[in-house]
C-alpha cells in the first residue's frame, strides 16, 4: 500500500540532512521519499548510510517539483519566514498537521515539501503549494536544521491529542498506614539506639517522626525495601554495641 | 532570569549532535544547557560552531548527573525503549510535556535528560529521574537521532494546543457573482471566437460554462487577474483574425 504522505526534499545539499530526514521518516513510520535536484554527491552519500537505508533505497530522484508531486491532490510547503509575501495561506504546524491529517483520512495523497538548507523553498517552488506551514520557532532564530524540521513535522503528524493526560504507566500502590507505622517504630528504635532521641524528648520526637513518615509519598514495595534496610542497620548497631 | 527548563546531554559523543541540540534550543527559546561527561573533542568542536554559539558558550560541563541537575525540583529522563524494567513512570511525550509545563508554571526549575547516542540513559543515570518520557516512535525503529529528539521534545514544550484550527492567515475574499459573470462572458466570447461554441450549441455551452465558473473557488483578485489575461487573449485573437 502506498504511503499517503510523501516527503519531498528540494535542493538539499547535505548528505547528513537527507539521511536524518530518512531516519525521522523511519522513526515515525513514513516511507515515500522524493528528492528534487539534490546535490548529487550528497544524495549518493546519504543512500550509502546504514540507518533507514530502505527508505533512501526506494526514494526517487526528480528534477522538478511538478514531477515529485505527481499523483498528490494536496501539496504543502514548509517555511521558516512568516513575513514574506507568500500569496498562499500560512498555518502554524499545529493547524497545518490537522488539515493534512483530514486530507489523508479521506484516502487522498499529499506531499510535504522542504526547501534547501540555505534558502528554503523558492517562490517558484512555493507556487506548487496550496498552502504553507511554519514550525512555531522564535522570530529571532526561525530557521531550523533540515533533519530536525522534518522530525518535528512528522512527530506532529503522529501526535495523538488523546494521549495527553493518559499515563502509560500505572503508579504502584502507596504504602499503607501499618507499613508507615512499622517504618516509624523502627526509625524510633534507631534514633534511641543512636542517642538522637533522649528520654525527655522521646514523645515529641516520635510525634515529629510519625508526621514526617505519613507525609511522605512512598510506594508500598519501597516502604518494605526501606524497612529491610533499617532492620539490618538496627541489628548491626545492637550487635556491635 | 534563569531559564526554567534545563537541557542536560549525558555522554554525548558527536559534536554535530551537541550543536544540533543547541540550535533546536535557540529555535524554541531555551538557553540553559549542561553537558555531562561529553567526549571532550566533540564538546570543543561543537562550541566552535557558528550557530547557537551563545547557548554553547554559556553551557556548563559537569562530570555527574547529580551536578548537572543541581537546583532542579524535577528531573525527567528520555528513553526510546518502552519495555525495559524502568522502575519509574513512563509517559508519552504528549503527556510528559504537559506535566513538565505544569511544573514550570509553578515557578520551579526542571531538567530534561538525554542519554548517549548509542545507549541512551543508563539505569544509573535514570535513577536520578522522577519519571521518563518517550517520543511516540515506531516500535521497530524507536531510537531517534539525538539532535532530532531534542528538537521534537522542545517543539512539544512550545506547542500551543489552542493554535489548532486557528488559521494564521486570512483567506482573501472570494470572487463575487458579477466577477464570475464577467469571467463567463469573456470566456464565451473566446469560445465563439475560436469556433469551439457553435450556433446550435451556444445555449448549452454557456450553461455548462456558467456552472463551472460558479463552482470554482477563486479569490476576487485572482478572478480580476484572470479577466485581464483573457481580455488580452481576446484582443489578440480579434486583431490577428
Amino acid at each position: 500500500m502506498a504511503d499517503p504522505l510523501r516527503i519531498v526534499l528540494v535542493s538539499s545539499r547535505n548528505p547528513l540532512n537527507i539521511g536524518a530526514a530518512a531516519r525521522a521518516m523511519s522513526n515515525f513510520g513514513f516511507t515515500d521519499l522524493r528528492v528534487v535536484n539534490p546535490y548529487e554527491v550528497a544524495y549518493q552519500e546519504a543512500r550509502s548510510a546504514v540507518r533507514s537505508h530502505y527508505i533512501l533505497g526506494q526514494s526517487q530522484q526528480c528534477s522538478t517539483v511538478a514531477e515529485a508531486t505527481v499523483g498528490c491532490t494536496l501539496v504543502v510547503g514548509t517555511t521558516a519566514v512568516g513575513n514574506r509575501d507568500l500569496h498562499v495561506p500560512l498555518y502554524r504546524l499545529e493547524t497545518g498537521a490537522e488539515l493534512l491529517r483530514e486530507h489523508l483520512a479521506s484516502g487522498a495523497k499529499a506531499a510535504l515539501l522542504f526547501g534547501s538548507e540555505k534558502f528554503g523553498l523558492s517562490n517558484a517552488e512555493m507556487s506548487h503549494c496550496q498552502w504553507l506551514m511554519r514550525i512555531p520557532t522564535r522570530a529571532e532564530h526561525g530557521s531550523m536544521n533540515l533533519g530536525q524540521a522534518v522530525a518535528v513535522c512528522l512527530y506532529e503528524m503522529r501526535r495523538q491529542a488523546a494521549a495527553v493526560n493518559q499515563p502509560a504507566f500505572e503508579k504502584p500502590p502507596v504504602a499503607s498506614s501499618d507499613e508507615r507505622e512499622r517504618l516509624t517504630s523502627i526509625l524510633m528504635e534507631l534514633l534511641i539506639e543512636s542517642g538522637y532521641a533522649q528520654e525527655r524528648t522521646l514523645e515529641s520526637t516520635e510525634l515529629k517522626l510519625r508526621r514526617l513518615i505519613h507525609r511522605i509519598n512512598i510506594a508500598s514495595n519501597d516502604a518494605e525495601a526501606l524497612l529491610g534496610m533499617l532492620r539490618h542497620i538496627l541489628w548491626k548497631m545492637r550487635r556491635t554495641r
